[in-house]
């Protein structure tokens, strides 16, 4: 017997980490998004409501990134009813952060917590990674950090291809998104179809260094290494204004390094210090003011837990 | 006051690990090069013996490697007299074992205990790397190793950009040279001089499972993530008579993951067990065997320490 309702979160996500080009993410404490599904006896997943997404998203259950992973678990999970679904938006859409991620792993993790939790984390993978499909294609590197939590590597789809690195003590994110469209379909189109031999070997040996600088907790370290990506950032670059001032401001006040979160816009500076981390924020945030870009700033953590059950309501609840 | 005379120990290496072309090494604890330096009033290193070597090195100091790197050493510290050096080549030449570095790096070490040791081993990387670069290049994938021990991760050419990374327990290895030559400078024309993106971020990805596995002591993720490198192997495969037949015996024999070592034409299987590891090394010559191609076979392991002070004659000793 189903339970009535169910609540649950999903972490916005930081893919990429510079040099880990569509193999590193991490999730972080906040902003997430929040998806609650209401059993009904009808088949399948509909939109109740969407909070947040200023109408931009689709209603749609074959398009809604949501409604397309809880239809998935449902299948799955092989129940002949369905789910109505009332999505809070609270991570901004085509920002860099994962967002279609965090509403397919939200509305997952929602269903599975509906029906008892009958399938494991990595077991809803795959519906998770269904609803990121419609969005982004098939691919891991926001659904797994949101899913799973704290530092992923992923070097394919299915779940024992995802990885949980150690989460070091001491990082602290400096996030600033200006309010500029980076589609991620463009951020694709302008990478090479071809790296040099050379180039490839510096960027090996810079993803080398930043798992050992995680392993290590040395977190000057992996800051410094992240930035040397001498093949994305610099064709992505022209697309994500003010790239170079941010970056400079950042530093300024006290950030050790800076990357582009996932295709962008978002900019992630890390800081080893909590007020540094709120400082280099506003500093970012700043440099988009002085030029009549609006922007929002953030500072927060790594999220060691990834998507969570918030509430479940049985059927006597009121 | 110079001592009389000094004797040091250079591990061979396996440099690149499969995935980590250019970027990873590691010394065995055997074979290595052992080098006698003999104080002398007259400025310069001079050879005075090669044992082992086929009669097939240099004795040209200009051309010698490991003149070239003690030459540098005493360059280094400032000293007006010289060494003669008596050099015992335990391991074979052009192999993908890293002879000229371990021959460069005893040098170097043994000259600086020749004077007591002023210089530190990382002090004296780049008088090994001088020694190096005569034959190879200057790059420090088995200078590293074989210098420093253990498992290396080389971003660069300056002893801050080579880390070493945990040697985990329970790594036992296989090695195999067949007697063919394969030059480092015809192993390095087959590579390619691009590479497609979808393929490096294979490659990052397999390079970040790697030292994840390094870090966690999981030998058989790390033998197994070492082969799947997509990229050198392919182009150079051609080179390494029987490597196919060589990797369907080792792993009959129990190996877990076997990698070309270095340029080649040496290959070294991954075991996770001394006793299989002696058996895989029979297994690996039986091939070269079967078809007339003389090779030599090895069991070894990782050693945490790179190159050793054997022996310190002050001028009072006999």
């Amino acid at each position: 017997m189903p339970n009535a309702s169910a609540e649950a979160f999903a972490p916005a996500t930081v893919a990429n980490l510079g040099v880990g080009f569509d193999i590193l993410g991490l999730a972080l404490r906040e902003p997430g998004d929040r998806v609650r599904v209401e059993h009904r006896d009808q088949p399948g997943a509909v939109i109740t409501d969407i909070e947040g997404d200023g109408g931009k998203l689709p209603r749609d259950p074959e398009k809604n990134t949501a409604c397309i992973a809880a239809n998935s678990v449902l299948k799955t999970l092989g129940v002949s009813s369905g789910v109505a679904i009332t999505l809070h938006k609270h991570l901004p859409l085509a920002s860099g952060l994962g967002s279609s991620a965090a509403s397919a792993v939200a509305a997952a993790v929602a269903v599975n917590a509906l029906f008892g939790e009958p399938l494991t984390r990595p077991e809803l993978l795959p519906a998770c990674l269904d609803g990121e499909a419609a969005v982004s294609g098939y691919h891991a590197d926001n659904v797994g950090p949101s899913l799973l939590g704290g530092i992923t590597l992923i070097t394919g789809t299915s779940s024992d291809q995802i990885h949980n690195l150690p989460v070091p003590e001491g990082v602290y994110l400096a996030l600033v998104t200006p309010d500029v469209a980076v589609p991620t379909a463009e951020a694709r189109a302008v990478l090479p179809k071809m790296v040099n031999l050379h180039d490839m070997v510096a960027q090996t040996g810079a993803v080398a260094r930043l798992v050992d600088a995680i392993y290590r907790a040395d977190v000057r370290g992996l800051a410094t290494v992240m930035e040397q990506d001498c093949i994305i950032e610099p064709a992505r670059a022209h697309l994500m204004p003010k790239l170079i001032e941010v970056r400079e401001a950042a530093k300024r006040a006290g950030a050790l390094g800076l990357v582009i979160s996932g295709a962008g816009p978002t900019l992630c500076a890390v800081c080893d210090d909590e007020k540094v981390s709120e400082l280099v924020a506003a500093a970012m945030k700043n440099v988009y003011d002085m030029v009549g870009v609006q922007s929002t700033a953030r500072h927060t953590r790594i999220a060691v837990k990834g998507a969570q059950v918030l509430r479940v309501n049985d059927r006597e609840s009121p």
